[in-house]
């Protein structure tokens, strides 16, 4: 890497304060896979009962790590589990040896611990393509367990960052019936994020009572109005990774009617995939997409990350140039159905054009001050029927290419 | 605009010298629709007899100026046709105001020529929504009237730049049984290029006699692997439109199976749309990735231009990186099919990566060598099938953001 990048400027003011989440214990250790002088290996236990659910990337050339807990994921057990993460190395694209780490790690993971290697989960993240010295992880596992605690989830946050500027942190709690269960997560991940779902390694825990299948269920379709809804550079990471760890240790019963608990997973969801878009390399705005009457809910997605994608749209944000002809380029070229003479954009409250021209209203002067914002909406209504989405992205920068230019030398 | 960018490093050395189409003739001038001090309008005017052919953006929101030659292109006619085409205003999205002000050049340009306005085409490209001020160009109708030259056809290359740093030219001649036809052609693009076709204004004449929907069938063929094959930014512009005119005045008859003819086209479409990669925005390096065997050719495409368009293949090459595990990454989420273990990747002449992993002879110090070419050929063998295509691109550089962050302002 070449040196680390500033801190984004969208980053949050502080590190959330998480709620230990009873029997999820956390230890971190310098492995030294590629950085030297920080944590870059986090492991976390989770009692005998734990729920683990999960999404994954759909690339055709996912790692090894991501493989292997696809084949573990929709098991149930009522034994302890194990997550072990390291940064720094992806272990992706290394062939027949990319999945023999894999098994050694689990299999030495499963052995520190006492806990069948069906129940160890991993994921690496880094550069791609170089083998994995997981002997050097292995050599920590001793003292990762005797490190274990409910404490641990920053330092964990911490010990997964890679191109990251700041560790991603998010928790509520729910009331299920005049009782609370907590609900709290982790994310790395800045670049490489397109939906399917982004360069991001997510971990979410919480003390509820939930069967699989129900926990399943609800991640599967709450990560497509988040974790898929976000984009910085249309690149799809072979690593991207989210497990939800449910550790029934409340007592307190959620089943698939309880809309809060759905509500509360989907807050700490949406929150730690804004927080990658604000770490998005180079990112200095934080963008939302509102798509509403397109013809269906697909043509406004489809609407939403082209003009989310488009590098001559993010490069006018960067330059803070309310250059509203370029979302109706990307509207048009998107594939999906769209009449140049039925759109109406808004940037945030300004109306900027309908009926196939610019607002007679608009200035430039008030489409320019309001690009001035770290936060900028652009509301495209197609005109033709009900369909709506959001997403989110942000700006391409400078910052982006020198990020990207350099990384790996 | 923010100042002009420096001379694109891809740049050929000079503009050819083209030549004279009989019966061809070129004028320019300057209207001063945004540009001072320099040509920005061209005219065209072609003889009786000619035979227009072309094929234009697919965008859901394009130009009027588009929209009007999509509906006269197919018609077969003995009388002289005109092409008139101004840079710095696109005249898109400028709703019913636009599509009056192609009707009132095409009626100008019909009468001050003495030929049928069905026989005029026109183009605009710049900036987008703004009103194109068109009494500025039918000012100027007689001063070029009086100045057509067979000559011509350099300036006219010129006066159709925008953010282009070079004039764009390109020459043959073909010859069908010993007698040769000639073919020429001009373009304009270096930034929204993207397939369907890119941001570009293309025009090509030759002195041979050929039916409308033979020239109609070869153009539309021949876009399929040339202009539809290179991707700059994956942005697609409103006004894209290419246009083949033949005068018919060198009285040789091509057919649909005069082979050297269609090879003859297609030199000069590809070089034509070469030219526009090595004037992609902030472009230093021309890439050419190459994909076989794959499923079927169209999967090889997808995966190309997935290769292509990645910001973090192109920022790699921007820094020399032979980052080859991004391109494993663009394999993936291409979402054609593809399979780890059997990927083989090439940089020029080096093995790179093969059954699923970096190929023991390789170096790294051996790629990055081969990463400061200025051209670089990327070669995936998907290890499928026998699908195969070929995609040019650029690289994303710093001058890529300078250029669109402050376009416009």
């Amino acid at each position: 890497m070449g040196g680390t990048p500033p801190l984004s400027p969208l980053a949050p003011a502080a590190f959330p304060k998480l709620p230990a989440i009873k029997g999820a214990r956390f230890a971190t250790a310098q492995a030294g896979v590629k950085y030297k002088g920080r944590d870059d290996v986090m492991l976390v236990h989770l009692p005998a009962g734990t729920t683990m659910a999960g999404v994954f990337t759909r690339s055709a050339t996912r790692s090894a790590c991501v493989l292997d807990c696809q084949e573990k994921i929709g098991a149930v057990s009522d034994l302890p589990a194990a997550i072990l993460v390291n940064s720094g190395n992806s272990n992706a694209f290394t062939g027949k040896n990319g999945v023999e780490s894999v098994e050694r790690i689990t299999s030495a993971v499963a052995d520190e611990l006492g806990l069948p290697q069906e129940r160890v989960f991993t994921s690496s993240t880094g550069v791609i393509g170089q083998p994995l010295p997981d002997d050097r992880i292995r050599a920590k596992l001793s003292e990762l367990h005797g490190a274990l605690s409910e404490d641990g989830m920053e330092a964990a946050a911490r010990a997964i960052m890679t191109t990251d500027t700041f560790p991603k942190g998010s928790e509520t709690k729910v009331d299920i019936d005049g009782q609370f269960v907590h609900i709290a997560g982790i994310a790395k991940g800045s670049g490489m994020i397109a939906p399917d779902m982004a360069t991001m390694l997510v971990y979410i825990f919480t003390d509820a009572v939930v069967d699989q299948p129900v926990l399943q269920d609800m991640v599967s379709a709450l990560n497509e109005s988040t974790f898929n809804c976000i984009t910085v550079d249309s690149d799809t990471s072979t690593s991207d990774t989210m497990l939800v760890a449910a550790t029934n240790t409340s007592g307190i019963r959620v089943t698939e009617s309880s809309v809060g608990f759905m509500e509360g997973l989907r807050t700490v969801m949406l929150d730690l995939a804004h927080q990658v878009v604000r770490d998005g390399e180079g990112a200095t705005k934080f963008v939302s997409v509102h798509v509403t009457g397109a013809a269906n809910d697909a043509d406004a997605k489809t609407h939403a990350l082209s003009i989310a994608n488009s590098p001559l749209v993010k490069t006018a944000i960067a330059g803070e140039d309310p250059n509203w002809g370029r979302i109706v380029m990307a509207v048009g070229k998107s594939g999906a159905a769209a009449d140049r003479d039925t759109l109406t954009i808004h940037f945030g409250d300004i109306l900027v054009a309908e009926n196939g021209w610019v607002s007679p209203e608009y200035t430039e002067e008030a489409g320019a001050t309001y690009m001035k914002n770290d936060a900028i909406d652009i509301h495209v209504d197609i005109g033709l029927g009900g369909g709506a989405a959001t997403v989110w992205t942000c700006d391409l920068t400078h910052g982006y290419i020198s990020i990207n230019a350099d990384y790996r030398s």
